[in-house]
């Protein structure tokens, strides 16, 4: 109550007044202190109104022939000031802002110029969509609009405008309401051609055999991906990329688990010399990692205990497919263990509940939005996960008529075909898009596979499928150096050519367990996509290097 | 109340009883359930301990010499049973637990056999440790403690044991109480000679100095890494580094950004042709990415709004010095903004207070194990994080006596010794070992960086330091692909080799800024250490690429 700020303090309230006297004192002390109260506001007010427009004058360095005040193009935004505006994102335009005024910037997605006094145009932010309707009754007004239909699509733009509820509601938008604008200012101006039109890439499939329909093939997408990442589905789909690696670390910190980094340039091939990118490392011969499987069990070698790492794999392997890459992105986990590698499977298990669970809470938004432009089967899993033996899953793919699978499987492994039958074998016996199998042919497995304990023709091996297509390989590992070596000799592998991994297991080692899970394939796999080229940012395979 | 399982059921409580009577049967029913219940547990329990000495049989496939129940070495861990043996983790083992029995997986790290009698152990998990004695008065006893005293140090051992409190405490384990072992099983042998003494390798810089302190070499370290990263110092830093990346996605997920991963495998290189790693990809020449600069602007061209990435980075640079590495890690980010850069540069700040706090709360003990090895001023930072303008920077290091900052500053950088000096002026002047300098020549930056609006020798760009170090750069980018012609032209670069970079901006560009941090720089100034080979897990340098 200090710091008055009127000429005329009201009267103080002093002992001897009458109580009456005193009442009527702190009244009016009371009024005072409201009206200087308000005064100040008014003044605060006045001030930022001020520097708004001193703001608003430098932001709108506008060309000669427009009106600064209605449209116009901005000058190229360089920091020459940070105006008061208040910005609203077109997500939060909804009817709780009714008659309010607000300011959204967003690209223009659609223009309909009704005549020379009314047009529209559809503002896109993102995955979120409002229709603007500007009209216009004085000659100022109709260049406002001649200048609206004059930007290009994808120009961005700052609109003015008032919130208002049209008597039908607006269903091609995400938002119902209808922003009544004023103003118009364009950021950045598009090129007039672009490479395709948005909505034609934003097409659902169901509608493709329409007539007039426009295919924006694969490639042409690929090949000016900025603008196909814009369409609602690919924006979803890298959204739903970036939760699935935030919820595979969440899970795992939570866990206990140490994020690490393992060199991805490295003295040896990582998995054998196959399929593997050689450069130049100053004057020594290199490669980049394969795979972190020997730095992950090194860092548990180094009583990390158990870890995790999300990072590039390259393979420089020559497969055209809808499911390889080049370079991809892995979720690779290890963990020490104490008796049994189930310890580790149930983590397994536990993480893929933990994404598949926060994916449909925190991208419900998303996921339909893939899905309107792909439909597909929403992905059917539960918190009890499926275990098969590799043995089960060649039987039901035998009792389902399929001839090719022998009847001694110690050196099998089921094809990708196979894969898919047996995964809608499994989806129809127990309703589920997501198992696991385990004990795998020790011959199928790379040496460093732990054998299974009773039959020497299994490993302590897994694979995990989704939709019928692996997506996760694994296994409890080798941590026995004389084990190791032996299982090295007898795939016929050069074991000098192996002993400082094999030596990283002699100064007391661990029994450790892991896998490897592709993130573009669980993206792809949970959404039922049909190409992992869809959900790599950029992706890279034997033809593609660019953009 | 159902599934009574003994011979004569307590009589049933009928309506013609007396109150007597009845308050008789209700408690004879009660103390047969009672029966029961503690009859079928008893059950249970016997089960369990017949399932558990089964399992354990399993488990302990020992050498024929040795006893089973007390001593010996396990078989090679491979899955073959799952005992239900309760484990306890080092850290765990309180006073709490005194006169409890438990279970404990860890490394033999110390070893002093008093007599055939009586045998200290120090067991140590991670950075976890606790003191074992073992003695014996049976020939049997005599026999295990000879078995403890034969394995070589840094052995993984089970053993049972009683928490004891001990008449002294123990203060040179971090465990304050004893394990009274009983039983001791090897799980995996290590070498008799290590490359290196963990204890040596464990030694605070300040006692290097005492007589008989072996010193082990950066070179020896490195070259035997897992067994470096077991020291209590090593292991804390790379859990740091773990929290650093999870507190860097955890804050920027909440502030709405989406994680990418940009391609490693690039056409052209990233930042200009010096410095880069070149590799065949197929038939076409490649490189790997300098930094992510490129994709995360395209990314914000895709109207992703706002990305972050964490991602190697590669730099054929031949530096040897304290803090180049040749492959590091990237805390990358890049958000559009709607007027002033400041916007970005407020979150990244906010990252940076978000990260030290973080590490303050969820690392101490870890901050406490490095700088008890390594001892330094704890790193002092503010919420409100120091700005100040590079031309000021210039002003106080000439004012220092620095006579080779130039007074035309417009083409000057300052160097790494100067960036050092003026970090010590700034800790004397403003109590911080965290600011940053805006407003650097134009001339000292890349060609994408926006000119300041008002001075045209300078630029909108900004480094952050810690302890006089730099760790961040950026700067608001260039959208605006005519100005970025101009500024590419101006600069002598050949503007048809980054046509695809500028062609990216014609499609609606959003202004933006962003800024790569790199991790191993941020944790080595956080824990005031003097070498980033101590922080990268496997470093790369010109002159390192295994193991």
């Amino acid at each position: 109550m200090e710091g008055k700020t009127t000429d005329e303090p009201a009267k103080a309230v002093t002992p001897d007044m009458s109580a009456e006297d005193k009442k009527k004192a702190k009244e009016a002390k009371k009024q005072a202190e409201k009206a200087a109260k308000e005064a100040k506001k008014a003044e605060r007010e006045a001030q930022l109104a001020e520097q708004r427009r001193a703001a608003e004058a430098v932001l709108c360095k506008t060309v000669a022939d427009v009106n600064v005040d209605t449209y116009g193009n901005l000058g190229v935004i360089n920091s020459a000031t940070k105006s008061l505006r208040v910005w609203t994102t077109v997500s939060a335009i909804t009817p709780s802002l009714t008659e309010q005024g607000v300011w959204v910037r967003g690209r223009i997605a659609e223009t309909r110029c009704k005549s020379k006094s009314l047009a529209f145009i559809v503002l896109r932010q993102q995955t979120s969509t409002v229709q603007c309707v500007m009209s216009a009754t004085t000659e100022d007004e109709k260049d406002a609009i001649k200048f609206l239909a004059s930007l290009p699509l994808e120009s961005i733009v700052d609109v003015y405008g008032t919130v208002t509820i049209p008597p039908v509601p607006i269903t091609s938008t995400t938002q119902p309401v209808e922003l009544a604008i004023t103003r118009c200012h364009c950021v950045s101006k598009s090129l007039p051609e672009l490479p395709f039109q948005l909505k034609d890439a934003n097409r659902p499939e169901s509608e493709m055999n329409e007539e007039g329909a426009v295919q924006v093939s694969q490639d042409t997408r690929l090949d000016n991906r900025i603008l196909d990442l814009r369409t609602l589905a690919m924006n979803a789909v890298m959204k739903i990329s970036s939760e699935v690696c935030t919820l595979f670390s969440e899970y795992l910190s939570k866990e206990g688990f140490v994020q690490i980094h393992s060199p991805k340039l490295i003295g040896g091939a990582s998995e054998g010399g196959a399929n593997v990118f050689k450069l130049k490392y100053f004057e020594r011969d290199a490669c980049l990692a394969q795979s972190p499987q020997l730095y992950k069990q090194m860092a548990i070698s180094a009583d990390l205990d158990r870890v995790f790492e999300i990072g590039p794999v390259f393979r420089a392997e020559n497969s055209n497919t809808h499911r390889h890459l080049c370079e991809f992105v892995g979720l690779d986990m290890e963990m020490a263990f104490k008796e049994h590698y189930f310890e580790v499977l149930e983590v397994i298990e536990n993480t893929f509940c933990f994404i598949f669970k926060g994916l449909e809470e925190r991208c419900q938004k998303e996921i339909e939005a893939v899905h309107r432009q792909w439909p597909a089967e929403p992905f059917k899993w539960g918190n009890k996960v499926l275990r098969l033996e590799f043995s089960e899953g060649c039987k039901m793919l035998r009792e389902a008529g399929f001839s090719d699978i022998p009847d001694d499987i110690s050196q099998f492994d089921i094809g990708t075909e196979q894969e898919k039958a047996l995964g809608k074998l499994v989806k129809a016996k127990y309703d589920t898009d997501f198992y696991y199998m385990i004990n795998y042919p020790l011959g199928v497995r790379p040496f460093y596979t732990m054998p299974h304990p009773t039959d020497p023709s299994l490993s302590n091996s897994y694979d995990f499928f989704m939709r019928g297509e692996e997506i996760v390989s694994g296994a409890q590992r080798v941590h026995d150096p004389e084990l190791l070596t032996e299982r090295a000799q007898k795939l016929g592998i050069e074991v000098s050519t192996i002993k400082s991994y094999i030596d990283s297991f002699r100064l007391g080692a661990h029994p450790h367990a892991g896998c490897g899970i592709g993130l573009e394939r669980v993206v792809m796999l949970f959404l039922g996509l049909n190409n992992i080229r869809k959900v790599s940012m950029f992706p890279r395979d034997p033809k593609r290097l660019t953009p």
